[in-house]
């Protein structure tokens, strides 16, 4: 059942409301898609996590991939979210064999405390393009 | 006992080569910074993990979390490495606070698949400035 996961594993970390039996936070444009509430292009798919296409991309390939539930930028630098990133990092690298880009390039960006526009977790990947894309690290 | 962990945990994600004790890959850069057999501004430490200035920055606050033993960029993507990325990111966000970029914005980014460098698996933090930094997504 969607949402059970989440809300078992990682229920310490976020501050939620439950509504229509799934851990969301309203008005919470992530949530919405995760809840297929908004448009959105999926690329991939989970009972706990979705990766969808950047609505405005800065790369040939610029994909998002999100929990489906809502878990808080703020809450997963605690040192117990460990688990929280290795759930969502395998998921990140299915995404990225999925696109063809194990083979032509990645680029994976987390922004927090203020560069990021939204405070649901997310990881950009970014590829399509000869050399690193959007600045060189 | 340094390396010990890693070599117990995640020896079957690595191809290594093993002298003096510890799992380095020969003419790495990264390993001989992990050995300090190579200089660098080291800016937090512990048995596992370094974070080091980066040489080249391209923000004012750029800083690289590594662990110090060889991990190879190609095998943490594997469905497997999630212990491994569980290890990695809760050091990367306590450096991240240790910078005090916790309070004023982070931009975590991690190239892959030729757009990196080095082989040996790093995350960039990147900060200091008010808004994102190296490009945005």
């Amino acid at each position: 059942m969607r949402g059970l996961y989440f809300r078992d594993k990682y229920a310490e970390l976020v501050e939620h409301l439950v509504y229509d039996g799934v851990m969301k936070e309203k008005d919470c444009l992530f949530c919405r898609i995760g809840e297929k509430n908004e448009p959105s292009e999926i690329v991939w798919e989970s009972d706990d996590f979705l990766a969808i296409k950047n609505k405005y991309p800065v790369a040939p390939v610029h994909v998002l991939v999100m929990p489906k539930d809502h878990v808080k930028k703020a809450e997963v630098g605690t040192s117990g979210s460990g688990m929280f990133w290795g759930k969502i990092m395998p998921v990140v690298f299915e995404v990225v064999s999925l696109l063809g880009l194990d083979k032509t390039g990645y680029k994976l960006v987390n922004n927090g405390a203020g560069y990021n526009h939204f405070e649901h977790e997310h990881i950009h990947i970014l590829g399509g393009t000869k050399s690193e894309p959007d600045g060189a690290t």
